[in-house]
């Protein structure tokens, strides 16, 4: 089936409307009608070829939500109609240790939902900036969320599980100080799912004026990391601490904050290094930096159903598809409270 | 009370013979005739003041056994006779959170062995190249291994408990594939409990000619790291990887072996950074790297009451104090199986 969809024909090229083809959905698929697609910043990475092996013609989006459009002939956990998502996995090899766990996300067959492979034309996986999408049931989420609400569950897809998996798996909850580094798409989401889950949550920011918005969202205080006077207050009482800047950093500004047996997790990896952590820093007080990235698809489901109950949304900005391009020149500088969200209807328009 | 020891004046000097004080033992003190003190490479670093700070006069030696002299009137637990062992620390705060977990080797107030502040003369501590130390009761460590053993027992105190903690704390042990990088004083150690632990162990090493040694010491495996195509066989099975190596190399072609959730833990740290570490490679299968500095002082009882059980000691070469010095350039040559060990005895020469 041909649908319309917004993508870019080379790396230098601006996103324009064109059309793909979707797969017919086989007995195990789920057809989707896209409602919005949420823009990350992997999007723009990708599009523009900033990350290797990107081909051409390329549609972003792993921030998918919509209804159910039609199910294969063994599908049983979904029907038309329903309100589902698709995040950043679409398919994996469905028999290795990490999928046995459900976590496909560290699959080494996983397949992205964008750019990875696939046997569907045109060889290559074409993500949510498109009416439809065709996905395996194993991949489909499910949304709890009261309809209204759609656009704004879109960015957890992406933002949200990549902050929510490294809370749960490095345990944060009351009693917990959790600091979380940047606040733009992933850190909003991150610090409103740390205070959800009960921890006493720090915002790191560079700039004093994002203060007043990130209390809003739910941090108990917030830090200007450049004011060192003020990072020092902060020394060795962090339990854990979620990274979401990606531009290279000191993190050992940032390490020295851990108390004994914390943890730093970096949740976004940049394009020329990190200057070297501090071994010192790290051996004094058995501290810990690792990676998390994105979640698995029973833990994206999980994180779905916790925000559904705690009336958690993304903050974000309604797009049209045609505004995507101006949408990532804001991006890049940060203008963006705190995730834009293209309208998928407006694909046809 | 005056007693024989081995030190050095200053930076530039060679150490040499000395006499310094040691306090009368107090109510809860045990004072120590040393039979035998290992030679780690922080010695060295201090001695030399690569490490900043180095007072001096500088007595070296924090891995320490020998006979229980005298106690004081509160002790209990220690009596005349009693093998014991004395480690890298001799007090800490006794009050905080790490000391209440028995985890003195990270509290604020920790008193090193050598060069840590005390009251007693010279104003700070002097380590065991002597022939008597005393220590508060609650830092001092019962040896059950045979006396005979007991110049081989010493190296434990700080080589056995670095590579034991980790070992440990991230769950060596049956059905676990654990790696030990560089095959010196702390690496011939870190194989041999890992082994015992009944871990499948793996030694990297860039020297061919250490691989029958590394197999004696209980290795199943071992890989020449400068060896890409034997590197590349290794992906993804590591567990644990404990990283003995201070000298600056490249973390990646290690954190590249560690399954999804792996750690490699550092126990030295370098005089310059290590190339930074890469993000992806930890982000994409939530791998870890973690610091760990010793152990406190019930893991380090633990590890000798262990090392006893299951035989254990470290491969040493038996020096007089008078060799210390040749004993260095030896040392930082890495021309040793695996363990210069002074015999205090030799202090009286
Ligand atoms: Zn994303
Ligand atoms: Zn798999
Ligand atoms: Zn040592
Ligand atoms: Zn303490």
């Amino acid at each position: 089936m041909s649908v319309k969809a917004y993508g870019a024909h080379a790396a230098d090229k601006p996103l324009e409307s064109m059309d793909i083809t979707r797969r017919t959905p086989g007995a195990h698929d789920v057809q989707i009608d896209i409602a919005y697609c949420g823009v990350c910043h992997s999007d723009l990475h990708q599009v523009r070829a900033e990350w290797a092996g990107t081909q051409y013609p390329c549609v972003p989006g792993h921030e998918i939500v919509g209804k159910v459009a039609a199910v294969g002939a063994h599908v049983s956990g979904f029907k038309p109609g329903d309100l589902v998502g698709i995040g950043c996995i679409v398919d994996s090899c469905k028999q290795c240790e990490d999928c046995d766990e459900g976590l496909e996300n560290y699959c080494d067959g996983m397949v992205g939902t964008y750019n990875g492979a696939t046997e569907d034309a045109p060889g290559w996986t074409l993500g949510g900036y498109s009416q439809e999408i065709v996905v395996h049931e194993r991949y489909v989420l499910r949304i709890g969320h009261p309809e209204q609400q759609l656009a704004a569950v879109a960015p957890l897809l992406c933002a949200g599980i990549t902050t929510y998996s490294p809370l749960r798996h490095w345990n944060a909850g009351p009693g917990k100080t959790v600091g979380v580094v940047g606040i733009g798409g992933l850190g909003h989401m991150g610090i409103k799912l740390a205070h959800a889950m009960g921890a006493h949550v720090v915002a790191f920011t560079t700039s004093e004026s994002k203060r007043e918005a990130a209390l809003a969202l739910g941090a108990d205080e917030v830090v200007v990391s450049r004011d060192a006077a003020a990072m020092a207050e902060q020394g060795k009482r962090f339990d854990l601490i979620v990274n979401t800047v990606a531009a290279p950093h000191d993190l050992d500004a940032f390490l020295a904050l851990l108390k004994r047996d914390g943890a730093m997790v970096l949740v976004g990896a940049p394009a020329t290094p990190h200057p070297s952590p501090n071994v010192f820093n790290m051996i004094t007080k058995r501290r810990t930096l690792a990676g998390s990235m994105i979640g698995g698809i029973p833990e994206t489901q999980e994180m779905l159903d916790f925000c559904a109950k705690h009336h958690l949304v993304a903050d974000i900005e309604l797009i049209t598809a045609s505004e995507i391009n101006d949408a990532y020149e804001r991006m890049l500088k940060g203008d963006v409270k705190y995730r834009f969200v293209i309208d998928n209807a407006s694909l046809s328009a």
